[in-house]
C-alpha cells in the first residue's frame, strides 16, 4: 500500500473512528460518518440518536484540535487485515458555505442523508499525516 | 441495550480500536484484538508485522493510562447501527502469570494464535465506565 491507496482505501470505507482528547486528558471515541473532500475529512453531526445535543467530541475539538481518524478491515484471514489513520487539526464548523458543503459531499457518500440530511455542526479535519499498515504490503484491498 | 448486553456485545466482537494519548496530548488510534477476562479487557501485542517494537500504544499507557476501546457495528441499512465503549485505566504487563492468561485467553478466542502466540506485552484494562449506544434500543444484535 503506498499512499494513495492508503488515502484512498480510507475515503471508499463506510465509517471511520474518530479518536480526540477530553478536557481532563483522556481519550473519546466514537464512530462516525466521513466523506473526503479537497484532502481534507469532513463529517457532519446527524439526526442519528444521540444522549445529548452538547456533544463532548466538539467539547473536546474546541478544547484541543488534535484528532485522529481510523478506517480499518477486520476479517479471519488476517493476511487480509488493513487499517489507515489520518492524523490532523480540527475545527467545528456551526454554519454556513464550508458546512453545506459538507453535507452536500455526505449527502452524495451516503443516500440514508437524502430523506434527512444531518442538521449538526461539521467537524473539519486538515490531515498532518497518513499513517497505514496492511498484513500483506502488496496485497489488495 | 442494557448493561448486561452491552458487555456482551463487546466481549464477542472481533476487533476493537484503542485509544490512548501521546505525551504531547494528541490521540492516538489503532485496532486491536482483545478478550474480556473476569470483566477486564486483555490485548497482547502480537506477531503482525509492525513498524517498530516500541509500540506508541505502550508508551502512552505508561505516561497516561487513561484509554478507551471502541466496539461497532456499520451496516448501510443505519436501524441496525450500534456500538460500545469501555473507558479505563491500563496497564502495560511485561511478563509473568497475568500476561500468560490474556494470550491463552486470546488464543482460545482466536485460533489465529494457535501456531504463532502472540509474543509481546499484555494490555490489562480495567473498566470505569461502560457505554453503549443503538439506534433501535431494543433491537437485535
Amino acid at each position: 500500500m503506498n499512499r494513495y491507496e492508503a488515502e484512498h482505501r480510507f475515503a471508499l470505507a463506510r465509517v471511520a473512528h474518530l479518536a480526540t482528547v477530553t478536557p481532563a486528558g483522556g481519550p473519546h471515541l466514537v464512530p462516525c460518518t466521513f466523506e473526503v473532500v479537497e484532502g481534507r475529512i469532513v463529517s457532519v453531526v446527524d439526526e442519528k440518536p444521540k444522549r445529548t445535543k452538547a456533544l463532548q467530541r466538539l467539547a473536546n475539538i474546541r478544547a484541543n484540535p488534535n484528532v485522529a481518524l481510523l478506517v480499518d478491515r477486520y476479517e479471519e484471514d488476517w493476511t487480509k487485515l488493513w487499517w489507515v489513520r489520518a492524523n490532523g487539526r480540527a475545527t467545528v464548523v456551526e454554519e454556513g458555505p464550508e458546512r453545506d458543503a459538507a453535507v452536500a459531499a455526505l449527502t452524495l457518500k451516503y443516500p440514508q442523508y437524502v430523506d434527512q440530511p444531518p442538521s449538526g455542526p461539521a467537524v473539519v479535519v486538515d490531515v498532518d499525516e497518513w499513517t497505514w499498515w496492511a498484513a500483506v504490503p502488496h496485497g489488495e484491498p
